[in-house]
């Protein structure tokens, strides 16, 4: 069976759940502590980071964005970039966005800091950190919904791997309760069509030990 | 004529750069001082950063990843990512690796601290952030020697858009003088392979007003 190895609240492993689950693929998810430095993952990915996606004739896949291209490549029945050059650029493009700019202002700040920080020894949460992902946030919301007001999807006419990629990072932000939605109705509404997809259920099912999700997270009317 | 908005030491904007001289695609460079926010600018990007690529039927391209996987779709004759799936994969995860890991690590902490930084009205260099950065930039080095010493090139038997992301990356470092080669005899042979490459030279020729490179920076015997 193919395995995926992740941690729940990890936006790059949700990107690759989503995309699995988007192609019907058939895979078990295996949660890795990856601050236990376990000796059979570091062979897996010396790097010590997950996603890392084994096939089931056992070629080890890395890097969220590798693993997506690859699928997209290899199980092309339901493209996930899109069918023209110009949709995939678009899509690669707003992928991006969220993979880099706002995981680092935002995503990194909030989600590493209130959960993962403590388990790697670097101390607890740092309000200062806090503080300036919840600002950072607020410019990011106003960009996204400045592009969502443009177009049916993120990166288009068709649910793509931009959508996969933003509701990876917004959902780990709204499991920590940190958006309120009611201030951004464009963004709601979009985000309210890809929470009822059939792909969304496994990670609104989510619970991390000690830390319950915000009250609205799992329900489709929130 | 095709038109790259770039900033000099920026490793997005050298990627796109060699992968433009790679595929011998004319264009010429526009050095955008992104600190200023130059209204035209941002009419193309309106997040304001670099690489932003237009080219000559006017289509703008933003991010560097979605910019070089365009090039290579637009213009294949000459393959940047690899002919097969799983050479495509390994050249996208090892670039991912340098614009993601590496750069936060390590690039973001010498580079911008040491350029950017001040323009950005965000103080002057932190010598904790610099000290840090040079921490990090060791261990990372010895991964890229393990890597490099089971392979010819970073993805595998051909020169791909890992080397590009690579030499990207470590162009801008050595620029600023922070490789001591002499203890990576591995990682000098490939760069001085690299180096000798003409897709290099204008990159070699670079110089940033007020901080001249380092002694051997363009030297192809270093």
């Amino acid at each position: 069976m193919r395995t995926l190895y992740h941690w729940p609240l990890c936006p790059f492993c949700r990107k690759v759940r989503l995309a699995l689950e988007e192609k019907k693929l058939d895979f078990k998810c295996v949660i890795e502590y990856v601050w236990r430095e376990r000796e059979e993952f570091l062979e897996l990915n010396p790097l010590g980071q997950v996603p890392v996606l084994v096939e089931e004739n056992k070629t080890i896949l890395l890097d969220s964005t590798a693993i997506v291209e690859y699928l997209d490549e290899v199980y092309p029945e339901k493209k996930l970039l899109g069918q023209s050059v110009t949709q995939r650029t678009e899509s690669r493009r707003v992928m991006a966005y969220f993979d880099t700019k706002f995981n680092c202002e935002v995503t990194s700040k909030l989600v590493f800091e209130k959960t993962l920080k403590r388990h790697f020894g670097l101390g607890y949460t740092d309000s200062n950190i806090i503080r300036e992902g919840t600002k950072n946030l607020k410019k990011h919301l106003d960009y996204i919904c400045w592009l969502i007001g443009r177009r049916h999807w993120l990166s288009g006419d068709h649910f793509s791997l931009a959508d996969i990629a933003a509701v990876a990072h917004l959902s780990s932000l709204d499991y920590l309760g940190h958006i309120s939605w009611e201030h951004y109705p464009e963004i709601y509404d979009w985000y309210s069509r890809v929470k009822s997809r059939p792909s969304m259920r496994p990670l609104l099912e989510d619970r991390l030990p000690g830390l319950a999700p915000s009250g609205h997270y799992q329900d489709l009317d929130f």
